[in-house]
């Protein structure tokens, strides 16, 4: 009901902590899938660039292609292998939450008592005092009403035992209020305190996770400079040179081969 | 055959040099393809994010991963426009490629003549020059063999009319050679002019693809900045505020409002 909601509230929630933890691992696991699926292609990409024609002047641009696209590859399956890593790290922790928990439920066992006790004189409570004054009413109803003495009596003396019953379950209550403020009091602390943990513990999975991706960003980024300079160094003169030579069809006179075999001949 | 190595090996690699152009499409498809898939995923990704709980203190973190994630697949999708406007740009290319080629081709035609020209008067040459070798040794043969007058003097007509036919082809050789030497160095400065026109031309489109992906990386890390500065605004404390006043629980004493009904209840 209403009058525990507190409790149940913060018992759940350190339930829905667990929830967390394991989506969290959900979260990063499907993540690491993508990158897998993604540096799978990427080497899949770089084979391409290898099949591609080894004729004509443009060939050796491939193997610089080639080079980059299965470094880029290798980034993402360095990224599956450590978000696996933080993946473990992240069941670990859910195991040692629910140990936790399993503690905790027990230690707040005493708080679970003190509100179910508090509750039950809380409603003897609300009884005696609609009963208190059920009973004072009707003895005043019945003195308006001029009723005998003796029916006046009667309601006189039960009255005086609803009110003697009221005062006690306000004693009562005033007794076991305390121990009850006490013990939610330290209880809700303690939930607090979980939840405190359990957060600062997520937060720094999701650093390690950022770290993870931001380390990877900056490999992808060398690789990616490291390409635009062996694309720099891929001058076209190189290439023509580089063509030229394997060939042997000479730079600057394609002719000059035929003449001179012909030459040779007329000596 | 070997002689007119020179010129087919050049007009080849200007069919080699579409051939690169083609593949050099199919590569950035292949690349839009993969970064198409991958940006698909973290839009799946995303929706992981948003159908977890959204129960607990956690929650409002799963916001946080699903517009970064979103984020994400954005710039991959912008990435894959901005190749598939890059494809377009090659193809266009590739066509203008084929019509200058068949343009050159016809261009060449004379070059091609003036090679198959001094191929079948290098053979004459060296025909006439073997059947003047022959004649020369024959004539010499039947003098040392004190052969008949009659067989010298024939023998040294034919040796005569060698000599003339092997001057006449010696003479046609010098005169085709220059031809040929001219229109080979200029169809050879053709197809490297052509050459490097191309592989300029590809190293422009490498540049284009190069600062597309190097944008798209750029981007990525600013959507990676943005998630570890909210992840900061997401203060441990800020979520246990949110959660205690989604919950109305009251940060502090849990149990205050049950000590207030009855508190209320006892006025």
């Amino acid at each position: 009901g209403e009058r525990n909601n507190g409790f149940d509230v913060l018992y759940h929630n350190m339930k829905h902590g667990h929830l967390s933890t394991k989506e969290l691992a959900d979260f990063i696991r499907e993540r690491a899938t993508i990158e897998e699926a993604y540096s799978r292609s990427m080497t899949k990409l770089a084979k391409s660039a290898s099949n591609y024609t080894q004729l004509g002047t443009f060939a050796p641009v491939w193997d610089v292609f080639k080079t980059s696209t299965e470094k880029l590859a290798s980034c993402h399956l360095d990224l599956v292998r450590r978000l696996q890593e933080l993946i473990k790290e992240v069941h670990k922790y859910g195991d040692e939450q629910i140990k936790a928990y399993k503690k905790t439920k027990e230690e707040v066992s005493g708080t679970l008592e003190a509100v179910q006790n508090i509750q039950s004189i809380t409603q003897a409570l609300q009884k005696s005092k609609e009963n208190y004054n059920a009973k004072c009413l009707e003895q005043e109803r019945l003195k308006k009403e001029g009723a005998t003495p003796r029916e006046i009596d009667k309601a006189t003396v039960k009255s005086k035992k609803a009110t003697d019953t009221y005062k006690l379950y306000v004693e009562k209550y005033a007794a076991v209020k305390s121990d009850f403020e006490q013990k939610m009091t330290e209880t809700a602390q303690k939930f607090q305190d979980i939840e405190e943990t359990h957060l600062l513990h997520m937060k720094e999975i999701i650093e390690s996770l950022s770290n993870t991706i931001k380390d990877t960003h900056l490999q992808i980024g060398e690789v990616h400079e490291e390409f635009i300079n062996n694309m720099t160094n891929t001058t076209v003169e190189s290439l023509i040179q580089k063509f030229a030579e394997s060939k042997g069809t000479g730079k600057e006179r394609p002719g000059t081969r035929l003449n001179m075999t012909v030459e040779e001949m007329l000596v």
